[in-house]
C-alpha cells in the first residue's frame, strides 16, 4: 500500500498524477515533451531508454509500463528485456549501444558521463541532439521511479495488465494534461486495479 | 565545457532550457510547479529540499542557486550550508529534519525509503501532503542534478553570481515558460556568463 492516501488507489504513477493535479499536469507534460515531442531519437528508441533506467533502478511500475511500450511497437513480446540483456550485443545500432551506456551512467549520477562515453557516441553517428535526449529521458526517469517508489505506489497486479495502457500510450502519448484523456486514463486504470 | 552546443553559453540548467525550448518549457514548469505551486511546505522549506538533495548529488550549480534563493529568503548568508550541516540539531523543526531525512533517502533511491521513516515523519506533525512534496521535490532534483551534470554544463564563475538570480527567483519564480520572463532571464545570465 502506498505511503499516502491516493485518489481511487489507482496504480503507479497515474494515482499519484490524480492525487494532485497541479503537480501531475507538469509531471506528464515533462514525460510527453521527452517521448512523444520533437527529437531525432524514436519513440521506441527513446522508451527503451526509459524502460533501461527503470530496470537500473529497480521500479517494476515504470519498467512494466514502458517496456510494455516498446514492445507493443516492437509487436513483439519481451522484446525489450531481450535488448537490454543483450545490450552490447548485435541487435541494437552502435549508437544505441553508446547511447544506452549513457543513459547507464547518468542512472547512477551525472557527474559519471566522461568525454570519453560521448566521443564513442559521436564516432557511433550520435549527434549533440541525440546525447541531450539521451541524458533528459534517463535523468527523468530518474526522478519518476523515485517519485513512484519513494511513496510506495501500487504496481498492476500482472504483467498482462500493462498491455491496454501501453497501447493508449502507444496511440495517445501522455494523456493526462487533457481534460477528455483524463477521462479516458482514469476509466482505464480504474478497471485495471477493480 | 559542456559535451553539447549551448545556445548562447548559457550557463547550468539555463543554457539547456534555452537550447531546446519543447523541453525547456516543461522542465521549468515542472520546477515551477513543485518549488512555487499549492504545497503545506513554505518556499523556503522546499527550496532547502532542493539544495540539501543537490548538494548529496554534488551537483554545483542546483546547489548554489537553490541554497543563495534560501539564504535569500532567511536574510542569511551561509544559512543554507548551516543548516544541512547541523540537520539533526536544533534549528530546524522535528518536522523539516523527518522530511530532510526522507529527501535524502528519495536522493538514493525511492526504495530506501521505509515505512518507519513515514512514521517518524508523521509523528513529527507530517501530513500526507508534506510527504508527497518532500518526494516530488528531492526525486524532481535527481533529474535536474543529473541533467545539468550529465552534460557537463558550466556553473557560474563565483558564488556571489548566484545571488542576482537567486532574487529573481524569489520574486518572479521560475520565468523560462513565460515569453517576458524569458527575455529578462537571458539578459541577465548573458551578462553573468559575459
Amino acid at each position: 500500500m502506498a505511503y499516502i492516501q491516493i485518489k481511487d488507489n489507482l496504480p503507479g504513477i497515474v494515482g499519484l498524477l490524480f492525487s494532485k493535479p497541479s503537480t501531475g499536469k507538469a509531471v506528464s507534460s515533462l514525460a510527453q515533451a521527452i517521448l512523444r515531442g520533437p527529437s531525432p531519437l524514436t519513440i521506441m528508441e527513446r522508451e527503451l531508454i526509459a524502460s533501461y533506467v527503470s530496470s537500473l533502478n529497480g521500479c517494476r511500475f515504470c519498467y512494466q509500463s514502458h517496456s510494455a511500450v516498446v514492445d507493443e511497437i516492437a509487436g513483439q513480446l519481451d522484446y525489450t528485456a531481450s535488448a537490454i540483456d543483450n545490450r552490447d550485443g548485435s541487435s541494437l545500432s552502435e549508437k544505441m549501444k553508446a547511447l544506452l551506456r549513457i543513459a547507464g551512467k547518468v542512472q547512477k549520477n551525472g557527474k559519471d558521463v566522461l568525454p570519453e562515453d560521448i566521443d564513442e557516441a559521436v564516432r557511433a553517428g550520435a549527434t549533440d541532439a541525440d546525447i541531450h535526449d539521451t541524458v533528459i529521458v534517463a535523468a527523468a526517469f530518474c526522478f519518476f521511479n523515485r517519485y513512484v517508489d519513494g511513496l510506495h505506489t501500487e504496481p498492476l497486479k500482472q504483467q498482462q495488465d500493462y498491455v491496454k495502457p501501453a497501447r493508449s500510450l502507444v496511440r495517445f502519448g501522455y494523456l493526462y494534461p487533457n481534460f477528455i484523456g483524463r477521462f479516458f486514463m482514469k476509466r482505464m486504470f480504474r478497471k485495471l486495479v477493480a
